[in-house]
């Protein structure tokens, strides 16, 4: 593995979404949020054009290049290429994995959703550095969500030695239940960019975190 | 200019479009299509996952490549390179086509949509292969298209060298109309993927550009 990817820090990976932010820009949620710890963010926006997403992207990267903070983009491999990301995340209906590592090379962070063990083990085999296992708790930003059994989670951290990220539903209240599941890092979305303080929102998830 | 991009005939320039197709697939609607004489076609798809978008464009390409017509994929750079398209297509909404260059090098097709002689100046500057110049009329399949005068068509003509396509409302009535205005082809969707005979509607069109 690249040198720089052993180093990535998965604790507190954020997720942006537009919809939900109480701050004015993504780059001033962003920016916030890592001043209370979040690790690494993942530009997560489905509804706007694709020059729209490309200048995001160069906003966002800014900041996170300021803070050196790894910028992962959602789905889109070509906005992570022009905007020069640090990485990609796709899921199960974005671009297969080994297109996606054959698009952007050994350098680049690649990350794959993984709902169940055949998943992930699939992942792991097309080249994947991390995997996003979930939904571990109901959560509200993606009502389709299916949440995974922890007997599931714990079989998937069995089966895949790369990094694993849990999200979907974690919030203060449910982050202290993931205790002794093995995880690398937990994912949010609503639990900072929607809270009225969001740098304080990241400090006491990453507090919560640090005593797991 | 690589000599595989010199030969690339315009005339007939198809954009394909689900929501309008007559066939039940777009394979046969492009397979169609081209055996009535068009002679490079983009895959225009806007409402569906980057998964279902690639493995549309790896099937349709099976088509294309069978006949040596270039395949183009709208806006997705990603996904053009991942399904080894031999081009890409990009809107003042899409990525910078300087940018789309450098993401898929000298051998891959660049088009870029321009509506006046500035927007078609740059193209030419940031490196695109042709331009597509419309709406020449208007449009139902795009309503909040622009019409552009026929004083604009021909400074734009006049302002770039490098191959230029109209675009819109451009029917079997219509094509006409174009007479002396020393465009490389044209780009329809509904004129063909709409018609209940696509062979024949590509035959009709192929042969009133021929008479032009």
């Amino acid at each position: 593995m690249e040198e720089s990817k052993r180093k990535v820090d998965y604790s507190l990976y954020l997720c942006t979404d537009r919809r939900l932010m109480t701050s004015s820009s993504i780059e001033e949620c962003v920016e916030h949020a890592i001043q209370g710890g979040v690790t690494i963010v993942q530009l997560r926006e489905k509804d706007c054009s694709s020059r729209e997403f490309y200048e995001l992207a160069l906003r966002v990267k800014r900041v996170t290049k300021q803070y050196q903070v790894p910028l992962i983009v959602n789905d889109r491999v070509d906005i992570a290429l022009a905007a020069d990301a640090d990485g990609v995340h796709v899921g199960q209906k974005d671009l297969p994995c080994q297109e996606v590592r054959r698009l952007v090379g050994e350098k680049k962070i690649v990350g794959v959703s993984a709902a169940n063990r055949t998943a992930a083990l699939q992942a792991a085999a097309d080249g994947a550095d991390y995997i996003g296992v979930g939904a571990v708790f109901a959560t509200g930003t993606k009502q389709d969500a299916v949440v995974i059994a922890p007997e599931e989670l714990a079989a998937i951290r069995q089966a895949v030695s790369i990094p694993m990220v849990a999200i979907g539903g974690i919030q203060k209240q449910t982050l202290p239940l993931l205790k002794g599941t093995g995880i690398d890092g937990v994912a949010v979305i609503s639990a900072i960019v929607a809270q009225p303080d969001v740098e304080q929102a990241a400090r006491e998830l990453k507090e919560l975190w640090n005593t797991l």
